[in-house]
């Protein structure tokens, strides 16, 4: 008694694409503007080479290919390529398959990744970790989660906040502030005018395009005075900083001050995902009340495997952080040399500016095509228009040579191209 | 020249919990909530054995373990565990490391991933694909992004929709109607009140709880006469369905008159990652303004591998599709026979009804403690209130004697706890 009955196709001969085909007009229309404004982005297509990194072969679109040396990798320990993580990924896979098979509730929940959880709920010294597909979703999904669930809750939000921790806030529907980038007087003065209210204070770490760092400690030193609850993305920071690779709060000693610790696996853990760290109750009431959590297929179990692996070893190893730091400091210094425009940062990010969209596009693409050297431009909205750089992210396998290398070809583009040097004043333009 | 300057660690002696400790209360008092409506959730711990799927090992709480057999899973045609589909995996991580390192835009861009996005172009005979690190992602990213671009655009949503889709709706900020579920007529009614307005349709192929299915064809009559837009999500069909795999709307032939199609990697194709495909123009304007797609890091090079490989493969192999048609009928047709209030569907999705949350779960428990067999409760809000069930999916790799050991226990089961039989009705609970 087969219960499957299969309807017939459909006669479709009287389709007609007319009147269907007039809404392309739209998405042609955008991609227009862009063009217009020079910001239309076009990806480099590239295949990293492990054990080789920062090495890749870059797939040009006529099918060619080059050897090159990425500079611009958020892999900024090489982990990605570390044989204990890409050996947690392959025994994983080889052992469970590929992907997780479900969402967490039904029958995705693997057990490498209840183990991951437990690692970084104990790398943050939290109660508990729940990992996300990514770090984006991680701060969707988190801020909005936690925010909806604390009744009249206000959300004071660094102004330089990334996109994912922006989304979260808006999806909250929870009144907001800005308060001016890490400007602790602005912040107290919001704490102050906001009263008595439920309080939500989000702000990253290290700010990624602009590589400086937030005062954590009198951050939680006023949301202790004003009774706020503290949320921080550490994803620029986790693995890279810190006794044990748990970012700028476990460096600054304030960990523990800290309500929520967001980080990510796809940066310094070299991997994909995204988590939060937080008390018990919390972990398990984005778990419960999260809709990009609860509806979307759980982290497969190879990649989950690859992540605690490198997590693990970061635990324990410093010597990471300590090259990674070395020669991020060699390069700045390099380069400071030469005079170029290196953005002064206490960080591992050498932002070298440009500040005009063409001319970075231009830049990046001389580097390419006539050094071998991939640095992406960084043009509006990822930074203000007047700002557009060179992010320049060392990591410890940036060898001396190739800083030298770097070094050179970048006077060489500078002075080809006419690019402007250190000592000149990059303004925001007025949106 | 070092330009690295670490701050000093403050002292945070001073730091009280006191004042912050009063937002716990706040995700203790959802969480009870959760426990007194019984509809908290406890995730089963599981890992997956590659090559013996439907099997796996089940982790307790106190750590003990024991081989089950899992009757939920959505890697509805084991693909995770293909030889050919695990290889790629492995071989792209020995190859290129385990994460991409970055956005699209910023060194993450790998070739796998590109190649991957051809792949599925071709699959559903789209000019172009784009992947987003979920099925979840890409429909709200992909129709929040594309509804936007639309001026004065009307979205018309399925009641049925996914989460994902309803969020995707929600984010685009535009008018919108739903239809009641799979209703032509209602359909036609607002596409009629809607007047010359821009509309965009959008719908489910397989809806994935009930198991129905919708005229994908006739929607698009009506969109051709009214002059909408289509957007189709067919995650619980790709891999499943059609010559080549490419879901409901290859085997209806109407393929070519819908213009989005929108997959998942972590369903028929055994991954993780999500995909939409369309016209050049649509998907390079999605690439170009959806946030949740610029701000992420890209999907790993192995994963994108390994997905390709199973796209690939069921583009050409069929025996997969046939065998799990084949045993979702006999599984059907062998729980009818024995009594059970199997939901009548056209598909390889086997719900059987329970009506109770809580009895629901108990039944599930019942059948992991006693009988070894993994069917997790599917309770409110993913399906509504009084309709609560076990949602069966059967695959290839179920066999004949594993459906006798499931049908004998579910028959225990609904004696032991006294469930409901065929023949009862079941009505959705008022909100």
């Amino acid at each position: 008694m087969p219960v499957t009955r299969l309807p017939a196709a459909p006669n479709s001969a009287s389709a007609g694409p007319g009147i269907r085909t007039d809404y392309e007009v739209h998405f042609r229309g955008a991609l227009d503007k862009l063009h217009g404004e020079r910001r239309y982005r076009v990806f480099a297509d590239i295949e990293r080479i492990a054990g080789r990194f920062p090495a890749a072969t870059w797939r040009r679109a006529d099918g060619s290919t080059r050897e090159i040396t990425v500079w611009c990798s958020n892999d900024y320990l090489g982990m990605g390529q570390h044989p204990e993580v890409v050996g947690a990924m392959t025994d994983t896979a080889k052992r469970c398959g590929v992907g997780a098979g479900g969402t967490r509730n039904i029958a995705g929940n693997n057990s490498p990744l209840v183990d991951l959880e437990r690692e970084l709920a104990d790398l943050h010294g939290k109660e508990a970790g729940l990992v996300f597909t990514s770090g984006y979703v991680s701060n969707q999904a988190g801020i909005s989660t936690i925010a909806k669930l604390i009744p009249n809750c206000l959300i004071l939000s660094d102004a330089y906040n990334h996109n994912s921790m922006i989304e979260g806030v808006r999806h909250s529907g929870c009144e907001k502030r800005i308060f001016r980038h890490n400007d602790l007087a602005h912040l107290e003065e919001l704490l102050i005018e906001a009263g008595d209210r439920p309080k939500l204070i989000v702000f990253e770490s290290v700010y990624s395009m602009d590589g400086d760092v937030a005062p954590i400690g009198k951050i939680c030193d006023l949301a202790d005075r004003y009774g706020a609850m503290t949320y921080l993305d550490e994803v620029h920071a986790v693995g890279l900083y810190g006794e044990r690779g748990a970012g700028i709060a476990e460096r600054d000693g304030v960990m523990h001050r800290v309500d929520v610790i967001e980080g990510t696996l796809a940066k310094g853990f070299g991997c994909v995902g995204g988590y939060i760290t937080a008390s018990s109750a919390i972990c398990d009431a984005v778990r419960s009340f999260a809709p990009g959590f609860i509806f979307t297929t759980a982290l497969p179990p190879a990649v989950a495997a690859a992540a605690r692996a490198s997590v693990r070893y970061l635990k324990h190893s410093k010597s990471e952080r300590e090259a990674h730091q070395r020669q991020a400091a060699r390069t700045k210094a390099a380069l400071d040399a030469a005079g170029l425009p290196v953005l002064a940062t206490t960080t591992h990010i050498v932002p070298v500016m440009v500040g005009d969209a063409e001319l970075c596009k231009a830049a990046a693409d001389h580097l390419l095509e006539c050094h071998g050297i991939y640095i992406q431009p960084i043009n509006y909205p990822t930074v203000p228009r007047g700002t557009e750089r060179l992010r320049i992210t060392p990591s410890p396998f940036h060898d001396e040579a190739q800083i030298q290398k770097l070094t050179a070809a970048l006077a060489e583009t500078w002075d080809s191209l006419d690019l402007p040097r250190a000592g000149t004043v990059f303004v925001e333009a007025a949106e």
